[in-house]
């Protein structure tokens, strides 16, 4: 049984390509508030996986003791582009654990700000892993290491105390006890789980009145550093920037790698889980902002909406069709 | 009713994405030799309509006029990753035309070949019209223009005789007489057609014994230009490139925009015409790959044979999953 098609894009009068997918809207209860296609199977978070992943971090008294902060946090749970705001926050909270990128498991890759991509060809610099979109988690991981006194080589092994904190953080919030794993583009492990599931526990991120005081003092401290750092967590002119920006305050957002996206939501206490089939961040960025514009929580803020629908242009800029969400989006009610 | 899954990408134990398509096989008699999916609705080839587009320049003795020679013709035939094998061509091209880039009535984007890209930063160079994919095709109508003597200025619009004359081209090749456009991404424009139909007009085209002996000639003369010279047609490295190449000979391939492909096996007789729902290059490389593959069209060729089954990889390079041929593929018979 196919997913829904989720999201359509035209061309004259035709619809040249359509993205299928599920949605999962689960609240603090665990009951399901909204759903499209299959979210009883098991699917890798990806990068939307890093508010959990920083969970450890919030809560271990780690941030107090190295002297952080809440931009420390926000990179903790960012895909970050690159630019020179994070990656000298990064390189400088490294030094302060006596690291430096070397430490990083995560490898190299291109710089995804086109800006910063430019001046460093010009000085002729190449991308360390410190540019890894995914360093401020690496970088998180290693403080937890250095707080608990425990070997920071491995790290980003499955059998790594940090990493099974981050296993037993996800079980707890979300319910699921069976949590396959593979590696993540980063080297990082990530852990499969039904959308179901990874939207209850996003649901109890955003809504921890139930947790243990510590878990929910560190789930409300990663909320806010979310939200008030929103380029932080991704960079200039990304999605989860203008989303959590049009928000104000009251949506956290996180993408993730093949077309997976998250939403919290405190004052409603739900949480959000998308996944597009086929992997295209084109359609998860339109699901999360169709979705988020559906609820009301995106205001009047045109980059905001110009995600859920907007126009596909040639390269002389004329508008020769339409990126839009399909009509299964528009039956959404909690 | 949804199109079959075409490719599966794993990591860890599980399929993370998947993309769904159609795929046409038809021969020149019009009797269609293998299909998945829906072959029945018109869907926009993109820029694998061009060595479509390419037929007035080939028939109109305007290639002779000229002085041109068949590195021409493939340039027209091109998705060009703007390298300088490329540039250099269009420019020389255009100004024995008498023409310059900014007659070209496609847009500029961002330069494909990331060496060339880097070069032209450190140069301070912006791409031109010239960089663009299609300007080889836009120069190629350029080239009839002149020669049948009408306006250069509007050659891009549906109703100028160049455009005409595709459409007319089209519609003989493929049998289907209503043919809706709409504006492709660089301005020129697409004709959506079934698959089944652009497959029989691909056939006729690499096995055009029944046409008249001058549209004839333009046809074998289309796919000895693209067969001789893969790199012009696409790029160092591209899809395009590597399985012509390992076909040595027997069999053109075009790629599209928005998951399309195209493939011509004259010694079969028969046209091959893929479209992913999704609209992602990444699944209709593996569908055309794994196609020939499964033919056995492409030899030994390593990099070919990767383009049809390959490794996920990770920043640090280590193998996380496997992009391959869902086994829908796995049934093609001729």
């Amino acid at each position: 049984m196919a997913n829904p098609v989720l999201v359509e894009l035209t061309r004259g009068s035709l619809v040249e390509s359509v993205h299928r997918g599920s949605v999962a809207i689960v609240d603090v209860e665990g009951a399901t508030r909204f759903s499209l296609g299959d979210i009883d199977s098991p699917v890798y978070p990806r990068s939307s996986l890093k508010p959990i992943q920083a969970l450890p971090l919030a809560e271990s008294g780690a941030i107090e003791a190295f002297g952080l902060t809440d931009e420390h946090l926000a990179l903790a749970c960012a895909s970050h582009s690159a630019e020179p705001m994070h990656t000298t926050r990064i390189a400088a909270w490294l030094q302060r654990l006596g690291l430096s990128g070397s430490d990083l498991a995560c490898g190299p890759h291109e710089v995804r700000d086109e800006p910063t991509r430019r001046a460093m060809t010009l000085r002729g610099e190449r991308p360390t892993s410190i540019h890894n979109n995914c360093s401020g988690k690496h970088t998180g991981f290693l403080t937890v290491a250095r707080h608990w006194d425990v070997a920071t080589n491995g790290y980003e092994h499955i059998d790594h105390p940090v990493q099974q904190a981050v296993a037993a953080a996800l079980r707890e919030l979300s319910g699921v006890a069976h949590l396959p794993h593979g590696v993540d583009g980063c080297t990082a492990p990530n852990f499969a789980i039904p959308l179901s599931g990874f939207a209850r526990a996003l649901a109890k991120l955003a809504a921890p009145a139930s947790l243990a005081p510590v878990r929910a003092q560190a789930a409300r401290r990663i909320f806010a550093a979310m939200s008030a750092h929103p380029e932080l967590v991704s960079g200039t002119g990304r999605a989860c920037q203008i989303l959590m920006r049009a928000s104000t305050g009251r949506v956290v957002v996180k993408s993730g790698a093949e077309g997976y996206f998250a939403g919290m939501v405190p004052h409603l206490g739900i949480g959000i889980a998308i996944k597009i089939d086929d992997g295209s961040a084109r359609g998860s960025e339109t699901v999360i902002a169709a979705i988020l514009e559906k609820l009301g929580l995106i205001g009047q803020d045109k980059l905001a909406h110009a995600l859920a629908r907007g126009p596909v242009t040639n390269t002389r800029g004329a508008i020769v069709g339409e990126r839009r969400p399909a009509s299964a989006l528009g039956t959404i009610t909690l």
